[in-house]
């Protein structure tokens, strides 16, 4: 395997620096027409809109950590399976899920993230 | 781009073959030992377990189209993002997925497909 192209480095460093749940420090990965969209949910336009609902997720959560299982590559899209784990104090919730991320020039300008809502409604629940 | 690779040419021969509506057809993608993972349901180990609940799909609709939006591929994983469309009576449900497609000597020996399954039993239902 070569060197991590640009592309997938993006995606790779916006993963890591989820860990520092911190919102705006994310800013810096988006272009500001970002469209994020978590499938079951409907869709954040511009980059406000999606910091908002990542900044939602921090709100909800101690901790929230990515972990890359799969990563691959074609052009500027770079695809993700992954494990997401939500922390809430006893509760630890690693959720399944799938990403595609479109870039251009060097920063994220989509983000679709598909995962099972019902899952996720039940790990939080601590229920699973 | 250059030409598609194995690992991609078999999973693009499947997801064509599913549109034969004709499960046991599928059979010589799969390796014996196959996982075939729908993420919001238990695993269906083994390859008649994995043809079952494809039968179970082509049972409940008349028609199951795949469509590959994004398909990225490192060593021996595919990634895809996809449109799965069925189709019962008057019911069209497009439903957003993305899978993960392990292939070990030319056959699948891991699929895991990542929805959301209220999407799914909503546009089912015709509600959507």
């Amino acid at each position: 395997m070569g060197p991590v192209g640009a592309a997938e480095q993006v995606v790779r460093d916006l993963c890591e620096a989820v860990g520092k749940h911190d919102a705006e420090a994310l800013r810096q990965y988006f272009t500001e027409d970002v469209v994020y969209h978590n499938i079951p949910m409907d869709p954040a336009v511009g980059i406000d809109a999606a910091i908002a609902v990542i900044d939602g997720f921090f709100a909800m959560s101690e901790s929230l950590k990515i972990e890359n299982l799969n990563v691959a590559v074609r052009d500027n899209v770079v695809l993700t399976e992954r494990i997401d784990t939500f922390t809430m104090g006893k509760i630890v919730a690693p959720l399944p899920v799938m990403g595609t991320f479109q870039i251009r020039d060097g920063k994220i300008c989509a983000w679709r993230d598909y995962f099972d809502m019902g899952q996720i409604t039940k790990m939080f629940s601590g229920d699973a």
